[in-house]
């Protein structure tokens, strides 16, 4: 297994075109967060082009966040064209247990397996079928809650489910893994999660999906860490994390991840 | 009454889920915002969401910065649903004067007796069919010459109606206060009124209109005289304003808050 | 020819309202860039009072970043009022070149005449249609490339093309002046291109429109370089870059520039 340095080197060599379908509060963020990273992000959701640049985009990610039907739409014909060219895509389903037209899309895009499904441990409960208490985009319940529906979803997606939260858990179904890099502060930023969601999408291009997942999640969470040694407050955290994905070098980042089998 | 410092404590004690339907130039940093005051926003407007969310949430926000026609109906729903439900929500009447598109929107959604309405000079004198001279966000008049059209709006809505400006305006129709806190870099940056607009929806939760509104806006004026302390430019003031919303106290919010019965 | 620093005086005593149809990345940006440097931004697109405000508006933007069908209508009702004025207005390509739906958007557009045109070399190529390899909102062609296909656009329009990146190029298809003024760090902030059209046509309002190009593109340039001074990594360099604009004084201006006919 590569170091998580080798797959942030690969990953900025790379600097992966990748189209983002994403809500209207994550949408700034989370191209500074991707061009912060190393990768070309592209805010493309359009259903007059949007097939046409899945058609030839590296990665796609999905975000549900600011849901209307017109997207829906947009949402279902980019993860369509990304399943049948077997390209790497990235759901983000947030808030999926809010409300019904949450949980029925959610339901439409899990079918066209997503190589990853990133959320909090509320989102993936709801997502598998067994609960979850959020009713925003903030998680009600713990991580370890959500470990076996994680385990269920991947099974039923043939892909990796990667759960956030203070320990994340990422599992292909078979194989899982911890990630206890992180700040308290993240949640209190609207938008990292989202954001955390391309960074995915950009690692997972010519990368093995469970290896580069984690290793994003690690890279993000030291992020964090090296934020919260300098800010004040969360408006110099977004500062100092923007200035910190930029700055973290791959022998930092292998230094610094803390990753265990699960 | 309660001091400042209380209420403050109150909403963080609740961290209340706050539905925002707002405009696209605000979504981010009045979710921030709000998450740096203690609250747990939600941007949910859909047609298909709308309603179901706002029969749960415990405050609604409505801003009609970048207006539509399908978010206008979406608008109208939620409204609706809280004005049922008896349940508080806020009117943010962006520019209500610029185009026939958004007076008429806003006298729709003030015949649905918004609990709060929170706007500039120009924006409370259109409301109140008292003229006012704004072509766009922002104001043109002076807070003073609203006062009359505030107390006019809170007559017709039964509610509170808040004018915002060097010296904000509060008043139900009969008691009124002038909030004297704030920095004149606060108009350089886009979206803040908008925000403080879901930071008065978190604080009416559970607590009283009039009270709490003012608290409110001693707070977020607060927060904008600490940011001035270190601030070189509207960049920085954005980043050190978002941390105080974070780091003010209750005992310090009451220390500074400059209320004055009116 | 005036300096440019007597262009930024005259900007920011006019402190013109700006009408903005642009993307959803850049909304919020866009606005407090030009906050900051002392214009009155109006983000307006919806089809219900697009044509309204652009009646009265003294400049307009429009920029086809995250495109969709009604924002198409919108772009070509309030161009043509503009057009049908001689009111100036800007036109932001933004991957003019990677789908049919921005190629036809972006033609259509062209047709009613830009006062201005800025865009980085590839959207430039594509809009001449002579070539230009980008795919998502980044250059994938150098500004030299792009030099002949300016001067033809321009020739086509009867305005002014500005095309951006290391070293601006910016022609009326007769004159044409090179501005080396900026940062390495600045594509690596999203929408920072877009809030630059924002500034180019706060600067247009009363003023010659090659000139007032110009002297934009220096300021912004500048920003930029004072900006590097301090940022490590490009979260404090946004930051300081809407400091800077805030700061930067018209003899300070006049002083960095680095304009030189070509």
């Amino acid at each position: 297994m590569q170091t998580p340095g080798t797959h942030l080197s690969q990953m900025r060599a790379a600097a992966p075109l990748v189209q983002n379908i994403t809500n209207y509060v994550a949408m700034n963020v989370m191209a500074n967060v991707m061009l912060a990273a190393g990768a070309s992000p592209a805010m493309v959701h359009a259903a007059e082009e949007v097939g046409e640049f899945a058609a030839f985009t590296p990665a796609l990610t999905i975000n549900i966040g600011t849901l209307s039907a017109p997207w829906v739409g947009s949402m279902l014909t980019a993860a369509q064209v990304m399943h049948d060219r077997g390209a790497p895509w990235v759901l983000d389903p947030v808030a999926a247990g809010a409300t019904a037209f949450r949980r029925e899309t959610a339901a439409a895009l899990v079918a066209l397996r997503p190589t990853v499904v990133r959320g909090n441990a509320s989102e993936i409960m709801a997502l598998a079928g067994l609960g979850g208490r959020g009713k925003g985009a903030d998680a009600a319940d713990g991580v370890e809650a959500a470990e076996a529906a994680a385990r269920s979803l991947a099974a039923q997606t043939g892909g990796v489910v990667a759960v956030t939260g203070p320990v994340d858990f990422v599992t292909d179904g078979t194989r899982a893994f911890r990630i206890a890099n992180g700040d308290p502060m993240m949640p209190r930023i609207t938008a990292l999660g989202c954001s955390l969601t391309g960074v995915v999408g950009a690692f997972l291009v010519g990368q093995p999906a469970l290896e580069a997942t984690v290793a994003a999640l690690a890279y993000y969470g030291l992020a964090g860490e090296v934020a919260a040694e300098t800010a004040q407050g969360p408006g110099s955290f977004s500062v100092a994390f923007l200035d910190a994905l930029h700055n973290i070098t791959p022998e930092r980042l292998t230094a610094g991840a803390r990753i265990a089998a699960a």
